[in-house]
């Protein structure tokens, strides 16, 4: 319980990168060792991210690691795969947030990215959404943190199939809505804000790259459309099915609730009143919580199902500390209680 | 040409009633007689509308009714189907922005909304999307302006049945955003900044009013989900489609430009270079135009529409200028001509 | 340290309250006991505050009052001076949120406000800003949580009264940004998202009441004028100052420090490099922390002292619990360690 | 009256040269021959500006400028200098929407931005804000369209100076409030959407060079500072000063008619009822209006002076029309008369 590990995050200049010192400096278990940027080093954290100005660290140069117990790795897609073998010298257990080690095979790797220069570490990396790999987790040495629209598509699905609602036959179709940190701390000219603000944009109308993880894990191929709009942080995924049976409502409550009653980051909110009556980016803002939920279209025999989480949270860092507390032995809420805020702006 | 008609307002204080006045006053063809509002009565249409200080005009109360040769309802539903014969006195033609005469028949009226106590007048009401009722128009003495988000469908899905590329029998899914100028001058507290800024809500999940109005127009049922997002004009909507015959992106361009290439207010955006690839609503603010455009998924055999416009203007006050220069016999694009901004914030 | 207090919250439905149950739940020494809402009694607390729907709490009726250690008053102006010998009987200690125990006399309250119905109370309240305030603070038995704009404002030029850099006959402009939630839960049509987002609106251009602490508290008078800008917490104070004789950069950086060296929850931000190089609500959203930085204007003998907090926090009940906190003696950062976002769109 | 002009815009990607091509477009009196690129030379001019898509153009090489009426120049400071023989060459009237040419002498130009390399043309410019320069206007070969902030401020405080209500002893501060399209069509980190949304960043606490020109058209020094806020358009200058003498609502009602009854793109906003009750950028977004108004706080004998604008309007493009229609002798109005939105987001 009052074990506490080393830890250190490659990039940290990056929105991901920040986000993880945050959860790091705050976690009950951890100590951060070193934070490496190479533009940045010997700037203080502070000066990429304005939350952090308290926190006595300055980033090192990527080519000074030192020995760590975790270290999380927050680069752009690629970077990993090839810089793997030296994160394994230095550390027990590598936390890795890009899409490198996600898949499960080279050739999947390669349909949707590129070629893969590290396969081998493929098979033994474990995914870190822990609503679908808890039992991996434990002691697990590699750890690949999901995407954040994967990770919103499959707990909004997830219940349907475990529920044998859904088959796996039917048309699934995800209509995802995301913020602008998704486009990372850089962006161009589609980021900056008198082009960014105020948008629906199709900026992933097919082929996003996230569908190679939601079909790994749920077994399906789906429909699946990325829209950015005006928030920062936030995924919304709105998905439409068609069971090939009627379903009710008492049904879907039941297979939601049966799915998630015991994960601590999940929550369901479908119908009620007042404002907040499906789930919402808005309503987790900043917090490693989930919402799922649903709505029935009997005319048109759809199932609408909602979720929605904090991209930067639950969709990356959030997501790979929970992992990586689960991986270690942690109290897996460890360092990921903040609650969220009423009202927050654009989340 | 040089023609003019005089035009009331019923309505004024309204968003919608704003718009209108702006048209109007803008248009070579009308001049503006009345703008009605019952509490702000005498006050100036600048009080309510800043964009329009510079119109010499008060409001007058709605018992106070002149001849007219155009009246503008732009009133909440329910309202006008109980004045019409009022109305009908009053003006020789009259443009209902409402939902009361939008749908064929009483019955369906029932269905979506509630008993409809004129319905002797659905006959003779012709819809206001002119590049489905173009040639209907002329003349016409009843005019129904369409729902926002049914025009952002309807012109995103109609090529695709022109085309036969959709017979109607194959699954519609409809995920559309709208902004907060949806909700009205007053709005409730989810209309509120702290509460309606950043979000994405799931406003109307499933049965949205509009679905009775695209099934009328497209003759195929359809499933149809709104949210709300981060801006004050537009509705966006994606539909996703599965063709039973495989489609190619040549015959996807045929089948736009085919339907729409006489159409002054409908433009192409189907992929391309730059920032803006596809229909946004950010492209069309202010202005009377659509933009429409698509993308395939080969891979599960999908195709995405896309479509984007101004609520305010070609999913309301706009379509209902056009649709009126038509029946009037004016030049079609008549007060319609501003072409947008660029940048421009939050639509 | 392990002590456990009771605490109600009066006005648990408000953005205030919401916020103060948020901070309770947190809270290592508080236990809530009453959340207290007349619409909404028995609704749960999570149907108001979505980002509280783990917490196991229904708000209760006002007229079911419970005793507690602490009662927490979030009520509109004008309440708990109605109510504060009610509230007497229920607590040993209360904390006011209003602004009904600020101000040290009748007279001014008057002045400000209205007819004040329970003047008795005045020269006992305690003012909650503890870098004004912590010495009067311990055993506090009531307390007077300052205004949101006089916080901000008040930070940003105490330490130029502490160094004498300026003596109070100088002039002051305060120039205040703030956001939506200012306007409360409610809100009328200048609060609907339409009107609201996007403004740069002058809505207190002079008069704004907040102006009574301010002069209160540094002693003087000064040109207090707040705009609403497009974010929903946050305020934000320019104060354009004229030091009569010349001073540094090394003057102030020595100033703001004394003022402020052993201070938690303030930070000094003035200049440097990237891209948060001054004082901005952005930095702070959802924590108890104040950023306060200057600039100097040599050619024109004008100092500018720059501060933001997030105005439900370090504004409003942040600045309740860290007031309490030091009331009762407790670790006065106790629940209010929470670090901030980056990046977090409107605050 | 129906005379045409042909017209060229040198930088026609960026968010001025987009401007102009919009108001160039629907202008009565000219004719678009060129708009210069040199990335993107041959892409249509849609490419660049979603709204003009319809516009039958392709940019140009800067390389290949034809003989033209007016060569609009909408580069970045420092570019028109060198290339002003070269477009003397080409153009009979020039008009330069960059600093170049605003100020009166090199020695000014040196203090502000840096050498000049054509002073001989500083003396023949002529400023376009014809609130100011309207008499030097007719005939001139070179134009200086002013800089946003220095032209919100100017509109704000001017009939102060007129009607000796100020005689420029007075201490003025100007507390100026920006949108994100000041920062232009590239911009930087600070201006991607994670890190711009929702600010209240004081981007130029002191020293912006728009000083220079408030205080060579008024004559007298002022306190500036300049905030960028969540906004696309608009430039809001709040200008508090301090009268020598006492001032009434009357006096000022009086100020602000006599500098603008005849002014066409002036408003006059202060006080009243309503959600609009003082200048507000949302109010002319799109338009070449100004909103000017005021407020007294006696206690402080301060008088608060508003203005807002459209930056790339009034505050650039339109102000360079208004300009040229002047020079020209066409209707000043001309290619002008957009009225703004209801309700529009973000402007």
């Amino acid at each position: 319980m009052s074990e506490t590990y080393t830890a250190s995050v490659i990039g940290g200049t990056g929105f991901t990168g920040g986000e993880l010192l945050r959860l790091l400096a705050g976690h009950p278990n951890f100590e951060i060792e070193q934070a490496t940027s190479r533009s940045k080093a010997n700037k203080t954290v502070g000066y990429s991210h304005p939350n952090l100005r308290e926190l006595d660290l300055r980033f090192s140069s990527p080519d000074d690691l030192e020995s760590v117990d975790v270290l999380f790795a927050a680069t752009p897609h690629g970077v990993s795969m090839e810089q793997i073998d030296e994160f394994d010298e230095v550390a027990d257990t590598i936390v890795d947030l890009s899409a490198d080690f996600r898949l499960n095979t080279a050739e999947q790797y390669e349909e949707w990215y590129d070629g893969h220069s590290a396969p081998e570490y493929l098979e033994e990396s474990v995914y870190a959404l822990p609503e679908l790999t808890r039992d991996q987790l434990p002691g697990a040495d590699l750890i690949a943190s999901g995407g954040c629209n994967a990770a919103s598509t499959i707990l909004g699905l997830k219940p349907l199939f475990d529920a044998d609602i859904l088959s796996g036959d039917e048309q699934i179709v995800a209509d995802v809505k995301v913020g602008s940190s998704e486009g990372g701390a850089g962006g161009g000219d589609a980021s900056s804000h008198p082009e960014r603000s105020g948008v629906v944009r199709p900026y992933a109308p097919t082929g996003h790259r996230h569908e190679a993880e939601i079909e790994q894990f749920l077994g399906v191929s789906l429909s699946f459309t990325v829209h950015a709009v005006d928030m920062t942080r936030g995924s919304s995924a709105t998905c439409h099915v068609f069971p090939g049976e009627p379903v009710s409502k008492g049904d879907l409550w039941s297979a939601y609730r049966e799915s998630y009653e015991d994960e601590p980051f999940v929550r369901l909110v479908a119908g009620g009143g007042g404002v907040y009556r499906y789930p919402e980016p808005k309503a987790v803002t900043g917090t490693n919580m989930a919402e799922v939920g649903f709505e029935l279209d009997p005319g048109n025999k759809r199932l609408v199902a909602f979720s929605a989480i904090d991209n930067m949270m639950k969709g990356s860092a959030g997501q790979a500390i929970h992992g990586t507390n689960i991986a270690l032995g942690l109290d897996e809420t460890a360092g990921l209680d903040f609650q969220g805020l009423h009202p927050v702006g654009a989340p």
